[in-house]
């Protein structure tokens, strides 16, 4: 009678949905693209997402089928609704988060903010959009992109030419060059059967076009903020019937708009902040969403919590010696290694820590994430 | 390059270093007794922990060797120090926690509080303890005995006849009956390069001679008594040379004396809040500890931190609705579930709350342990 959860991919967000189902009591069966994989440890398949046969194969008796990452085909998709598994999110859903331009012009049908787009098909209708939006624009392939992938800012439709000459890409999404004041992220988690629950809406530093640092909550965002952030995820939860965790990164505009800017549905980066600072961190709210169970409070449990990533390097001392300094130093501060081979930029792991100083709290977490990465 | 810790016994203590372990980018390798143990997820080896060729075979390329249980024999023990493989705690150590004998008369050495006793062999020399303490004792087997068993309040030398009948048990220990108004348990962690941190000390409810509820830190301990406790354990910890998680359950005797009742070297039920309650629970000091590195912070996260056991009873419900049921009323609790087949009085799981107001706490606490058994 043991609830059972199957994850397609293996990287570090099913990594991290073990402990919470360890705890759980709950069986976790990855779906992973490789041996010794982040998740490995609860691999019970290792093949092609695309191919429909295995990933059925995998999923036979499944309580739910959930991601690790956006990229399965929606013909999967729907082999594996046929065959009578829950897959939360449902292949209705995911189709938002897999191409941008869907999401667009869905997000528009339910009256969100957002920065101005279009879809551009060649050359002249990028350059029509750049000129009449101050000169630049950020120019997106609708499909595959991640961390910085697939996105470009450009200032002449010239500079997405490869992009236009490859077929499989199709018409590109071209958003207006947001003048932001920073950027935030509000996840939601909502239930099959609908409830739903918010985490505070959080402060997200980007370098790179990768997420380096998160605060949480977001300073200075207690009151209206914090509920127009809830209330736009939650309205892309129930509009586009998300189920299990969602998060919405958002932009502040300097002219004080929030506007959507990337949805992904599935635990994200920026709530890695909660396994330690709430009450419920994504990873369990998640699977307890996907299972229909009710969801955990979502409190923060210090005044601060801050999540650094801790990106791959040259390969210097073992993890070893890099633990004994860092953790020597910060006895407060709680290390994520995701057993991933390092590589420069490649997302190892992450640090957090919580208490009542954000200075202290910042300083810390960054101090310590420098050290685990050298 | 990973650190990689070896676990001997796949029982919950086991399963739950199975997220500490995640989360530092540790492998941790289950030597297990059987298939489907409660930490069955880790176990890279199902054997019989008395053979030592077994043993030394799974043990290859370990870090670190430490236990779920103190079950090990000696022998074996042996083999794996000699085979140049950390095993920590120390069989030299780890010899106190198997013979309660041994015990008593080492900690009279470290000059430490415990209950009046004494090695006895025969029904008269029992006779003879029995009356020089009030009329009734406590008589124990020294090895092999946990959660009440071989443990037996007795009035009469007659009582113990069977022990005494059975050759494999030898001379039995027979301690005063300590007339005490509250039990407590006291961990600390220490280094094989000696540095040591202490939780606070917690209250810790018996029921049928089995750990039924804990609070953390024990109500009205702020002060000597805190640090009278903590001070027991550590000079435990250093003149056994244990090495890794130590707990020491200790009576509050009605004349205000803490006298140490039982030692378990490896995580134990009393320190199960730490999980959620400390910043750094008792599965991740003790792998910390065991890898001798640095140990983290032990500070309470909440005012006050409740632990209740879940017992097994006939199997009603199934987990899914037991579940809902819990966490629909009880959103704010974190949900243990060991894996392990339901029957009655075996702890199959617990539940764990933090907050301000303890009456609540063990409120809920309570309440969500009882839906979930049921």
């Amino acid at each position: 009678m043991t609830l059972t959860v199957g994850v397609i991919g293996g990287g570090q967000l099913a990594r991290m949905m073990i402990p919470a189902a360890t705890h759980l009591g709950i069986q976790l069966r990855v779906f992973a693209e490789a041996e010794g994989s982040p998740a490995g440890l609860a691999a019970t398949a290792v093949g092609d997402y695309r191919d429909a046969d295995q990933v059925l194969r995998w999923a036979e008796g499944l309580d739910a089928v959930t991601f690790d990452h956006e990229h399965v085909p929606q013909a999967v998709l729907q082999r594996l609704v046929e065959s009578g598994v829950p897959v939360r999110p449902g292949p209705h859903a995911l189709l938002y988060a897999q191409d941008k331009l869907l999401m667009r012009e869905r997000l528009g049908q339910l009256g969100l903010p957002m920065p101005e787009w279009a879809a551009v098909s060649t050359e002249a209708e990028l350059d029509e959009f750049i000129e009449a939006h101050g000169g630049a624009a950020v120019v997106k392939t609708p499909r595959g992109g991640y961390d910085g992938k697939g996105v470009k800012v450009v200032r002449r439709g010239h500079e997405a030419i490869t992009w236009f000459e490859d077929a499989a890409v199709g018409a590109l999404l071209v958003e207006e060059l947001v003048e932001f004041r920073r950027e935030l992220a509000q996840s939601v988690a909502r239930r099959p059967s609908g409830a739903i629950t918010a985490w505070p809406v959080v402060e997200s530093v980007q370098q790179n076009g990768v997420c380096a640092e998160v605060i949480a909550p977001a300073p200075h965002s207690a009151g209206k903020l914090a509920d127009v952030a809830e209330q736009i995820a939650v309205t892309v939860a129930e509009g586009l019937d998300v189920t299990g965790v969602l998060a919405v990164e958002l932009f502040e505009t300097t002219d004080e708009r929030l506007l959507v800017n990337e949805l992904a549905m599935r635990p994200h980066n920026s709530g890695h902040w909660s396994i330690e600072g709430s009450t419920t961190s994504q990873f369990e709210q998640h699977l307890r969403a996907v299972l229909d169970l009710p969801l955990g409070g979502t409190g923060c449990r210090d005044p601060w919590s801050v999540m650094v990533n801790v990106l791959g390097g040259p390969m210097g001392e073992s993890l070893d010696s890099r633990y004994s300094r860092a953790m020597g130093e910060h006895p407060l501060v709680k290390f994520h290694s995701y057993g991933k081979e390092s590589r420069p930029g490649r997302k190892v792991g992450h640090v957090s820590m919580g208490g009542d100083d954000l200075d202290d709290v910042v300083y810390q977490a960054r101090a310590a994430a420098e050290m685990l990465a050298s």
